[in-house]
């Protein structure tokens, strides 16, 4: 009740909120993790008022969860040990336009698709694309990524300067505005993909890109998966420069003609996008479809006009949720390994298999340029078996991609479903983590129970 | 005396040296920094041996200085409290290439040519080319870049993994082999750019390229400074991906026909390299040509050869040697500002303006398609005076770039040089890179005095 009164002090009371319904909205995310309630969630307009939050969090020892808009798949914004739930959805202020340096600023509450709607009128385009519109704070806080990444990369690879508030309240920059430095310990690369446990995120600097002169997307669908990853494989050793290269399943083509009424042929398929100039595009597709036919490709369309290619990246976008749609009332679990390409084949065959073996329903979709791909699992959260099965597969897969050097997570993060894979990923490295946790956090105040499981 | 006697229960006697000549070999670097004698030089050929002697030098509590080639420009290896230099020439082994995952892994006193050569045998490439012929051991602890970096990013975008010896000689790493990973804190960031104050590195797995279809270099002379900038700024707005893009001013190009017996006209000149497949190039060329031209471009000579490219770049990789060799006893003292695009042409002038008033001779180069630039001020390292000038454009510079949302160091790195310029820079984010800093290393072993001034 101190602790209440107290935070009155800094905030009006129509922005702390522990109405049941606020409270249920920040107590999960898309996942299938187990929804926990905060005790309390607050509304801050400005970074002062995050500062006073986390300062007077620190002093009685409270934890404190950052929230953007929950699109997290693994738990990452659960406050599991209850405590504050900051949501950024006030903070959502594009601040500056910096269009000669192709920088842009703005707040973390900043939603990926309000910024592109924003940077249209500059002939600008924001290149982190996940799919979910989320928010560009739960986006660094994660380092997501998506389809565009095998060009453009991470979110790691955009962020400039974040400025961070920190365990005491004290505020820093992470960055500067120039396009490169080697000043100091490169805070901006530790700060993103820390997923709240090092800091609160109140401000963010982004690089962004000129809209491409021309882009065309295209698709092709194959008999066998083998055929489809050989092709990609080929297509990036040709050095042929995507965009994006996107792999889907032939089930997961199936949920998506059934969810947007589509008629694609039901085969395992490759979505593509080239950006450049006219000349040159038309020489890499010109490349690419002797590739693809050299694979035995079975159907090639390629859509240069806008409509068409928005269509055809809407079906692709829609994976997840046609699954979601024909299985009202199950939940997804949603693997994210990555591996080094020459084992991608093998990859997604070994994920295939131990799907086919659990009995689980489900589709794989991959951002295959970078060796990253998804197996979506429908599941019964309520039903332990179907989350032990799922579990199993999952702990499978990780298992192959650490055997030949891959990562347990390319691009959703810790949270709480990986962390347990943690130690065997990073080894002795694990502990200097814990070390730098415990110098900028020494307390836990900061998402307590994310990526580090045994710090209390 | 015992600690000598420890060591050579380490290593073999050959590979233990307080002989006077390898002392001063490693006592500076190729800055005007003064230098400094280690008390013994030791040249490991295993991470075991590194590690068994940071483990000695822990026990001891001496400085460890990491040593690649010596090529550094802020006096990162000069070991002012003495103590061992870990030489690394002996651990130079491309220990493996993946073509099929676009990956080597190399030890760290390979240098950037010998990779270059093995990688040509796969028709591969690594982008990263600072001029010098370092070692990329020493380019990573640098963060170094250069004039591809535009394209292809710095050393922190090359670097997928690392192994380190830490302070207590255990052996971490810090990344895996996948396109990209949100797992854990990430440690390869933060250990690229840190200057041997948080480890030694003992492997390197690095991200190359495929040797582009086609590449055309070019170069173009303008009448003034101005206008040279203006047509960069262009080309980048018009989103044209170029793959290197360098700034020489006139002083620079009449040095370098000094030096290398070319006939460049003296004026401002700008070099640039497109990377891609014909049709593409040809496109992008064309629109350059338009831009040149509109920025009142005297002369624009396109080289598609080899031998012409090469010739080309060699002579803007010599501008320092140039200068050095028409200052026979004389040391340069290079600054390494790096401002927001929209800031280059007037950090430029005020260089240039800086210099003039200094009375001191030079040149200003730079990788322009960041925003980074060099001035090449050349100086009588035994002058105080000389000195004291060099210092205080330097400091105008710095304080320029400073104010404009830029870097003290776009990629030479910190060193002792620019260590007092990090409070203005990072302010209370300096700490956290000190709180870093203790965690890893609480004894302060590692490279004591480089980037961090305070701490003892």
């Amino acid at each position: 009740m101190i602790f209440m009164n107290a935070l009155e002090q800094i905030l009006p009371s129509d922005r702390i909120s522990d109405n049941e319904t606020i409270l249920e909205k920040h107590s999960a995310d898309e996942s299938y993790h187990t929804p926990a309630l905060p005790n309390v969630v607050v509304f801050p307009k400005t970074t002062i008022e995050v500062s006073r939050v986390v300062k007077l969090a620190s002093e009685f020892n409270v934890p404190i969860v950052p929230f953007g808009l929950g699109t997290s798949l693994e738990g990452s914004v659960i406050p599991y040990q209850g405590g504050i739930t900051i949501d950024f959805s006030l903070m959502n202020q594009i601040l500056e336009v910096r269009p000669d340096d192709f920088l842009v600023k703005v707040q973390p509450g900043v939603t990926r698709k309000q910024l592109g709607k924003e940077l249209k009128k500059y002939g600008l385009f924001f290149s982190v694309d996940p799919g979910a519109d989320a928010t560009l704070g739960g986006m660094a806080a994660t380092n997501a990524s998506g389809t565009t990444s095998v060009k453009y990369g991470v979110m790691r690879d955009q962020v400039r300067n974040l400025q961070v508030v920190l365990a005491d309240g004290s505020v820093v920059h992470t960055g500067n505005m120039a396009a490169k430095s080697s000043s100091g310990l490169h805070l901006n690369g530790l700060f993103i993909g820390s997923e709240g446990t090092l800091g609160c995120f109140t401000e963010l600097t982004l690089k962004v890109h000129g809209i491409p002169e021309k882009m065309v997307a295209g698709r092709a669908a194959f008999t066998t998966l083998d055929n489809a990853v050989g092709a990609v494989i080929a297509i990036l050793q040709a050095g042929i420069p995507v965009a994006r290269v996107e792999l889907v399943d032939a089930s997961s083509m199936k949920h998506i003609n059934l969810f947007s009424n589509t008629d694609y042929l039901e085969m395992p398929t490759i979505f593509i996008e080239f950006h450049g100039n006219e000349a040159g595009l038309q020489e890499d597709m010109n490349f690419t479809t002797e590739i693809l036919e050299e694979h035995q490709c079975q159907d090639l369309a390629f859509e240069a006009d806008t409509l068409g290619r928005n269509r055809l990246w809407e079906a692709r976008h829609q994976t997840a949720y046609a699954f979601l749609h024909h299985y009202p009332g199950k939940k997804q679990m949603v693997t994210d390994v990555c591996v080094p390409i020459s084992n991608l084949a093998n990859a997604i065959k070994q994920g295939r298999a131990a799907m086919d073996a659990s009995g689980l329903a489900g589709g794989i979709i991959g951002h295959v340029g970078d060796g990253n791909y998804h197996i979506l699992m429908m599941i019964d959260a309520q039903n332990p078996e179907d989350i032990a099965k799922a579990n199993k597969v999952n702990e499978q897969i990780v298992s192959y991609a650490l055997s030949c050097g891959g990562t347990c997570t390319g691009e959703h993060g810790v949270g709480v479903g990986k962390a347990k894979y943690q130690l065997a990923e990073h080894g002795a490295a694990l502990q200097v983590m814990k070390s730098i946790k415990d110098s900028l956090d020494p307390h836990h105040i900061f998402n307590p129970g994310k990526i580090f499981t045994d710090l209390n």
